[in-house]
């Protein structure tokens, strides 16, 4: 049999999970007797464009691979590399020789809808040349935006910290009898999955957070502040979350206002999110205390709340991806599919043709947003709770924090 | 036997372990022959004076107590209430009627210092009346500046948030090659000790943060400058811990520059943290790229990272005071003892006046912070490692998530 290498690679923002398909990719090679040698790509594409590889038998020998299950942020590294459209450039040509060069048969590469662009141009370049490099994508995102599949490795586990951290937040801002409003400001400039898993958080009809707007919905400031004299009637507590990416009717985003006025010492707008303008808004339009939350990048990098479903599904999303590399399969990025004939959830995987998948963007359905504009239907609720489901216990180090897998 | 009842009250902000303090005060009381009915505040002192009383027999009977133990925010509400200085004030008066109305002999207050100028107040009133409820304090704080005790319940849980979450914050920061800053603000107004445990989240020698700035200090901006640039020397990304409230030589919070000039859309001055400032000033004038998360509320509020020990001490402080208060003590606070003796950490708990700990606050000692003004000793990495350690696992409720109590 001819053995050949495997290299994989990692683009695009870290999720809490994206390593967790790294290892499903090198352990599923480790278990392909087609496979040979195990190499990573340092800082994606761009990084192997300047020669930077590594050797996972020299790095994570054996069971030194395990860390690698519950460690934040890129293993790898990442990049943001757009690789030129023009299949007749030089970098197609210098990276399948480097494919020769290092005997690489299966390219595997975590990412977003930009990476997918990468797979689609790699496997488009390599079909040109008739090249036998199998080109696989594996999907990662905490977004959730990616087209053809029913959701994305690293949603699950962002969607259960949005969802524990509100939970958390809403009784921190229970404490006190006083009127007051809280703003949450959620991951998400296009889409509002993240931020409608939110809702996920209550633990009563009416309970907080109350109020919820996504970027799918046009955002009226008026009917806001309207949305949350109203929410007072419930509860002298009002949580209120909100995308990042929110926009008014002309397509706006909210948080851009706040930059139209807001300069700082050295001339320079400054950036503020859209949950520090409500903020203002509300402080200034109603007189109540009101604070604002940015969950910022912990949402994409904690380990505290990954989902046991989402790093299972990761793992294995990266295994099967090497699976189908294997079988001969390329240009396609792994799947995954809800068995909805079943009662439980089960989920199956499957391939994808990567060019319908990248630089497209998938929207919380409409349908799933209450017709007030400011909730999530059950039917989003549904769709959302089986993903974070499940706790993982982390291995601690010598400090008792987290034991993470470190590049030498 | 004379038996009388009990009542607690909760003050001040929220920590991950008010609730754990709370827990060991019921737990205690059930467990006292002295102790008939035990009742709690609503919102403190303040709900007390309005008549807002709970009784935990009926709220929390039995094992339904142990949800406690899990809990963050305040299970009774809280408050932020000055009791009058002027003791011959109709409030004592009212208070001790109440007192004697529901035949209370023991008053539990969980508080910082200045709840404990409750305790303090309501001691003296005690005395001066010749009253027999006893009064006593437990100490919670996540600031961890109250003076007479080695720490403070609530402190271990917010460090060993603060280290856990700054280590994912550096794995996450490491995923670029672009040389890059990251400024995290981190919560301590007056007392660097939150953002001084930032330095546990190193895990080699060289490791992020490479720069760590607390209130002890005055703040200089150039240095900082000049401090970041000889960081790169080290390390392309950049992680600064900052205390929210670093000033300067004059005394003036760094974040008060900020707000001199910028205002938001309705003229009011916009509140930003220090995070925000030095953001704006590393872009400035370093021109590279930088970003600022504020930890904010999760500080004081995540469960996922309960340290073990924080917990555990927290539940027995509020066991040691209501023994205390059966055997006789009052106008006294819990404190904790460390056995410097021992090369393990051993924890004692004792009593000290209240009159001498509230209102004031105690800084982090100035010989822990490094030379540089940059970074702490070892002596603090070894006071403060203890406090940080054991994980709790928290129980789950239908959706999947953390189990709260909840106040009906």
């Amino acid at each position: 049999m001819d053995r050949k290498n495997l290299i994989v690679g990692q683009s695009g923002g870290p999720t809490a999970v994206i390593n967790s398909s790294l290892y499903g990719i090198v352990k599923g090679g480790r278990d392909q007797a087609e496979v040979d040698r195990i190499y990573g790509m340092v800082n994606g594409i761009e990084g192997f464009l300047k020669g930077q590889v590594m050797d996972f038998e020299v790095a994570l020998p054996g069971e030194d691979l395990e860390t690698l299950k519950y460690t934040p942020g890129a293993y790898l590294g990442s990049c943001r590399h757009k690789l030129p459209e023009n299949l007749d450039d030089l970098a197609y040509k210098q990276i399948f020789a480097s494919f020769h060069d290092m005997n690489i048969g299966y390219f595997v590469y975590i990412g977003g809808n930009d990476s997918m662009d990468t797979v689609s141009k790699l496997s488009r370049y390599g079909e040109r040349i008739g090249s036998d490099v199998r080109i696989l994508g594996i999907p990662k995102t905490i977004d959730n935006d990616l087209v053809k599949t029913d959701h994305t490795p690293g949603y699950g586990s962002a969607a259960r910290y949005v969802a524990s951290t509100v939970r958390e937040i809403v009784i921190d801002a229970n404490v006190y009898e006083k009127k007051s409003v809280t703003i949450i400001e959620i991951m998400g400039r296009h889409a509002g999955w993240l931020t409608a898993a939110s809702v996920l958080a209550r633990k009563y009809s009416g309970d907080n957070p109350l109020l919820v707007y996504l970027p799918e919905k046009a955002f009226d400031t008026e009917k806001f502040l309207m949305d949350v004299e109203h929410a007072f009637d419930k509860n002298c507590n009002v949580v209120v979350c909100v995308s990042e990416g929110i926009r008014d009717e002309k397509g706006t985003f909210i948080c851009e206002y706040e930059n139209d006025v807001c300069t700082d010492n050295f001339g320079h707008k400054m950036l503020t999110g859209c949950g520090k303008y409500l903020e203002n808004l509300v402080r200034s339009r109603l007189q109540v205390k009101v604070r604002s939350v940015e969950l910022n990048v912990n949402q994409r990098c904690s380990t505290a709340m990954l989902s046991a479903a989402d790093q299972k599904e990761a793992m294995e999303a990266g295994a099967f991806g090497v699976k189908a590399a294997v079988q001969g399969e390329t240009g396609k990025m792994v799947s995954f599919i809800r068995d909805s004939e079943k009662d439980e959830y089960v989920l199956n995987y499957g391939l994808e043709d990567v060019n319908e998948i990248c630089n497209k963007e998938k929207p919380v359905p409409v349908s799933w947003i209450a017709e007030s504009g400011n909730d999530m239907t059950d039917d989003f609720i549904q769709y959302a709770m089986p993903l974070i489901q499940g706790v993982v216990s982390l291995p601690l180090d010598d400090n008792g924090l987290p034991l993470f897998a470190y590049r030498k």
